[in-house]
């Protein structure tokens, strides 16, 4: 079968694009934040469009139900009984839109200005998602598709896809593949392409420190307490030495350094401008002796991400809290097992609390290893090689600082070889109010994922 | 004219009981909540209610309007010229009620359980106030009252008096007194009768620290930037050392101690017992080398009333914060100047941030200096002497680690002797939720001011 070429699939792709975009506007509408069950009949309706849709397009879709939202779970069974297996992986669900005050066009109201299209979901994940249905709807009216798909799309990653963690086990035989691509990825540039071949891991805890039945007067008792507020900021103070070093005892024991060669493969150069004009950011959190892409990347972190304790809003309120609490993450590396850490963490915190401060550290579910994955693969060689046709450009390999907690076990139980690719930036302000994704960027993903299992068939 | 014994005086209080809690009650239903515009209609029927009630008792009552709520300034004169001038100072308005669900019987609905009043303000400062109303309309029905009166009863105190501090000067003639009584203080221990020879001081500020221009993706940019809510911690853990001193230069250069003379007078025993048992909190936070009432009388202290960063609520988001917010105030004692001191601290959390993170210290309105005076003074000698004979105990002359901002103010506009009073307990959560005061205690609040009027004038 003669294979089309990129300019025939961008003509193509520029005749159906009006109707592309009417149906991603459409998967767009639906409000489908997993986390908060005020949104649990638009999750679920968003689950049926996608279902319904899936199958409009030629895919044989089976909805496994989970206590939380629906996994979707689509197939494609190529006619060569030697014809290998890809499962892609995405996810329907959104995060949060607060704080709603900071979107300048409502967030299920896909909006496009300058050539982005702004909404919830726009890049993370439905905007991926929905280039990647509709390249597999290209192929398989083409019939390019030339291995057996299983395209995974659940509800639950914002939320630590507690639902699909379940599944696994129960669900092995129908996640067996070769090929596993996460389509939830981005590149570090505009215009230069990259896989992902790896994120960290996470753990995430709820740390509560009490030091009274309930608030008490900052003059009558101030001085003779130890104030929470003040045991918190101490405790947590405690973490990093002056280099900036995790001081918890064992922190960086498990840890595997990459080696030499594997280092020379990954692309480290950082766009420091970029981080100061666009975020309003330095780049002076690095542990010293790290640069910063071999911090985010190579290095485990201890993150504060919120920290709480009696009044802080307008105005003034003179008291000692009876409580302070804080939320901490840590971001893992090669080695570290989530569960480990966060016990490492627990026992050091308990250990550095005051006497007659009680502390709580509850270790909170949605933890995730580490995935690490070889630029030799056979996925990675073929969307290496499409992103470098797509883009015009040599294609980057790189690694992601973030997490997504289901890849390490959804590698494991498929028992293929994993990959993480995507077409997002740090500037698409995903999780973020105003959330975008460019049109070009929207067609660079369709036309990549088009000719990357086209590659991959053609063994 | 023979002065009526104490037990005429029970006798007459129980008789008119009833009709003086109707009263209180009548009073403690106002919203009087100065600090939150929504209630400015509430603030104003209540000191309207009060105007009345002062002007029916036979007070001659000017309200003396403000920016925010209005003062009232009710006085008597004495018909002997020689007569000494007292100044009685109290306040209507009272804290917020936040959080209601908290509140076993809603908060302006006065309620009696087990022999105490559960109100808003049924203590801070309504109670007090009212006791202190109903002895004057006993000695003035009693023509006992032997002095020239003036009773000044502010409408902002719980958030900082800035009416007030605005009268100061254009009043000044009319605040010219010999004695100044503030009946806004208490006991340590009930049935322990005790006045109350100082105040400390105290000035508050607002701290924030920006990172970015939004919140950030914690495994994208953890590890690379620096995460606000850890430089807050930081930054905050720093200004204590290992002795629980203060760490910042200059903090205690101005403080005075007390001479070994005025230390002998004060009663310095503490209860570690009730703290436990009440409050559920442990004296662990003193300064080295100090007992407990030592540190929250005779030393100076910072804390963070408040601290917020991030999301600390429920489930838990990944990010790292734009901005981490500190509340921080500082109780001060003899020689230390509030303004002086926030400066220094100011200073100090400027120099010690990390380059690279943007901090704002804004220095609150509403400090206050702290005030001492002396157990010699004739208005100290007449209520030691009315509390001894009230509770049949002998008086102690204890210090409170509390403010009241305006006091300082008050003692040098008027030019007279100062001495803090009521019959307030540490476990009537004042301040918080279910706030109560026992009828018992009213009464004897009642009695005290009575007989120590009385004495007052006897000279």
């Amino acid at each position: 079968m003669p294979v089309i070429t990129l300019d025939e699939l961008r003509k193509k792709y520029a005749s159906e694009k009006a109707e592309i975009l009417k149906d991603y506007f459409q998967f767009l509408r639906f409000q489908s934040i997993a986390t908060d069950p005020a949104f649990k009949t638009e999750v679920s309706a968003c689950a049926d469009w996608l279902m319904s849709y899936l199958q409009k397009i030629g895919l044989k879709v089976e909805m496994w139900p989970t206590q939380g939202a629906p996994t979707l779970f689509a197939t494609h069974k190529h006619t060569d009984k030697k014809a290998s297996t890809l499962l892609i992986y995405c996810h329907y669900d959104v995060q949060p839109v607060d704080p709603l005050n900071l979107w300048t066009t409502p967030p299920f109201e896909p909006t496009i200005r300058e050539g982005n299209v702004f909404a919830r979901g726009a890049v993370d994940d439905k905007g991926q998602c929905f280039y990647t249905i509709a390249a597999l709807k290209a192929l398989l009216e083409h019939n390019k598709l030339n291995c057996n798909l299983k395209f995974l799309i659940e509800g639950e990653e914002e939320s630590g896809s507690r639902g699909l963690f379940g599944l696994l086990k129960q669900k092995k035989a129908e996640l067996k593949a070769d090929h596993v691509l996460i389509v939830d990825s981005g590149l570090q540039q505009a215009g230069k392409p990259a896989i992902t071949l790896g994120v960290r891991g996470i753990c995430t805890m709820s740390v509560t420190l009490k030091g009274s039945h309930f608030d008490l007067h900052s003059g009558v008792h101030g001085g003779i307490v130890y104030n929470p507020n003040r045991a918190l900021c101490e405790l947590l103070a405690s973490l990093h030495d002056d280099n900036g070093r995790v001081t918890i005892p064992g922190f960086y024991d498990a840890v595997k350094p990459l080696s030499p060669q594997e280092k020379e493969e990954l692309n480290f150069s950082f766009d420091l401008k970029q981080l100061q004009t666009h975020f309003g950011a330095a780049a002076i959190g690095m542990e010293r002796g790290f640069t910063p892409l071999e911090a985010a990347w190579l290095r485990p972190t201890i993150e504060y991400n919120g920290i709480s304790g009696g009044y802080a809003g307008a105005g003034f309120k003179t008291v000692i809290p009876a409580l302070a609490t804080a939320k901490v993450s840590c971001r893992l590396v090669p080695g570290q097992d989530p569960e480990t850490i966060a016990q490492l963490v627990k026992k050091y915190l308990i250990t550095k609390t005051p006497n007659g401060i009680a502390i709580d550290v509850t270790i909170l579910p949605g933890g995730g290893k580490c995935v690490r994955s070889s630029p030799h693969s056979k996925i990675a060689q073929v969307m290496a090689q499409a992103y470098t046709e797509v883009f015009g450009q040599p294609c980057a390999k790189i690694l992601t600082g973030g997490s997504i907690p289901i890849a390490a076990d959804l590698a494991e139980t498929s028992g293929g070889e994993i990959l993480f690719v995507g077409v997002y930036l740090p500037e698409d302000q995903i999780h973020a109010p105003n959330e975008h994704f460019s049109l070009d960027r929207f067609e660079q993903g369709y036309l990549t994922i088009y000719r990357g299992l086209e590659l991959l068939g053609n063994d």
